[in-house]
């Protein structure tokens, strides 16, 4: 199936147009139409090698929404025609304990990435969503129960949706809960918005007071400006859960403290440099919790899918041309975007 | 009531006799005959003040066992002649949230340490377990229900047994789970025979080479030195929990890095530096829990205290006279002491 895609051919390079055979499908594959595919940080760092290890070429993508084209003779879930998403996994062992408790992402023999592989049957790459079509085995697609005019914003659900619901749900949030989201981004608009969907008392972190009233457009309870001292000193120890979305290296500390007793906060970022070592006496004097969390499985982010439809939660988003990738990467290093860029995938046919 | 003590009238000088009064028994309070008395690693530290804030004179000790010689009128749980012992806590506010729960050492309004303070009252100093007589109010006393010749060797449980106990029962440390125990001192030779009597597979970990066949005596299935790398890499991902003992800065990757996914590593001791930062890619790609813990609360003290009885669980100690005090405190920062010293308080009359 020959496939129309924009790729970073090296780590210093801009992207370029990219043609590529995906695999015909087989027994238990699902072909898309790529129609909306989100741009995540994570595909700007690939795109760069700034992790280390990235394989050339790279097709990023891992927010992709699209329409079933063609299934494979063992299908069931699945028919053409239908909408369907596919996040940041395309594969995985699915018979470690992990992923037969349904948390392929945390595989034993490690997952198979939507792009950057490393395949399960021979380490071979794979490409993403930054392309026309997509071919993926039936247990990694979910299903899009949202309207047709919402799809675009549906996209960041698949990473920026699913990493954030995956804490939320994992440490039971919910009502009568007091809840802390650090850093309105990609991540924490989505964060805000599910932990205040899920019936908690939702408050948001920023270091820029200008977010104040965003934040509480995205429904945030109340908005606390970290550089503010006594505004971090009034919540002091009353918080169940914080959700840290902040990959730049900072005070973490801040936060801990914030904590009631058995409290966790949850690291969904990795930050390239370390954070400041947290005080073990704030751990300690409260039995406090500091943990992490990476993307959701399967059945969870089929969940949280539903679980949006039916609430009526779409991402806040900008769309774009593919052919403004570069811009939109630039713009994204200054936190220019309110919160998350689509590409619409028509433009790829100019 | 007039009783003797040794006290450390500054950070600088060395215990010497001090005579003092202690309360007559209020209502509610139970007077007790001290007969033994631990020598923790709190009471150096709060002896030379090197965590600061240390009210002279300082009488430390909170691993305390003895007789009791009166109870006030409304005692309804002790009489004259019970063995009882007193840990790290003599008084806390029993109403907030914390104490309602049983959980008095994360009481909101601070708990009133056996020395050092502060007073629930006055926020006066309080005086420890160096010393032949304490009035503690009957909330915060301890049955004792091994045998008389074990009472020495019981006394360190009131600290250093409940304080290992605490985290191996709230992280439900149980058969079919591996367990770690970081450092073989004071707590961790109770960790090991506590998490061992629990059911779990115990590894102790330690740096010292020497203390193998120490620690297998102890109850530990395994002994890794955890300064081969080879020995600790064959653990990668197995433990479902790790108890932490050690103080001093040290990397904590290596530990966990050993977690399974889900695993939590608890830490009780406080560094006077802090750790390397841990990473928290760690923590991400497998949603470890680095925490911490602190002590036990009362119920939970009685609770250890009876499962050690019914198990026959004691402390290894090294019995001393209460004028050895300094030279024992010599011995402890050298980590020689297997594994905890014990006052005989029939010496303070000498």
């Amino acid at each position: 199936m020959p496939t129309r895609a924009y790729a970073a051919q090296s780590a210093t390079t801009p992207f370029e147009p990219f043609s590529f055979e995906r695999r015909d499908p087989r027994p238990n594959d699902v072909a898309i139409a790529i129609e909306h595919c989100g741009v995540c940080h994570s595909d700007l760092h690939t795109a760069r090698s700034e992790w280390g290890g990235t394989r050339y070429p790279c097709v990023p993508g891992h927010e992709i929404v699209g329409t079933v084209t063609a299934v494979g003779s063992d299908v069931t879930k699945f028919a053409v025609g239908d909408v369907v998403g596919v996040g940041c996994m395309v594969d995985s062992c699915l018979s470690c304990p992990s992923c037969q408790e349904g948390l392929e992402q945390y595989c034993e023999r490690g997952f198979t990435g939507t792009y950057n592989g490393p395949a399960q049957e021979d380490g071979g790459n794979t490409y993403g969503g930054y392309s026309d079509h997509i071919v993926v085995r039936e247990e990694f697609v979910l299903k899009i129960r949202h309207s047709r005019d919402q799809l675009p914003a549906v996209a960041p659900l698949l990473c920026a949706g699913i990493t954030t619901w995956s804490p939320l749900r994992h440490w039971k949030v919910g009502p009568g809960q007091k809840v802390g989201v650090v850093g309105i981004g990609g991540l924490g608009h989505m964060g805000i918005k599910l932990a205040k969907a899920l019936g908690a008392h939702v408050v948001a972190f920023t270091t820029s007071p200008s977010k104040r009233e965003d934040a509480k457009a995205l429904g945030a309870d109340e908005v606390v400006v970290s550089r503010e001292r006594s505004e971090m000193k009034a919540h002091t120890g009353s918080f169940d859960f914080i959700l840290n979305t902040v990959a730049a290296p900072h005070d973490l500390d801040q936060f801990l403290m914030l904590l009631k007793r058995d409290g966790t906060m949850t690291l969904v970022g990795v930050p390239a440099e370390p954070h400041p070592s947290p005080s073990v006496g704030l751990l300690i004097f409260r039995r406090r919790s500091l943990a992490g969390s990476l993307i959701g499985g399967i059945a969870e982010t089929q969940e949280m899918l539903d679980f949006c439809a039916e609430h009526n939660i779409v991402s806040d988003i900008e769309p774009i041309r593919i052919q403004e990738i570069e811009t939109a990467y630039e713009r994204m290093l200054k936190s220019d975007v309110k919160y998350r860029f689509v590409i619409d995938m028509a433009s790829i046919k100019e």
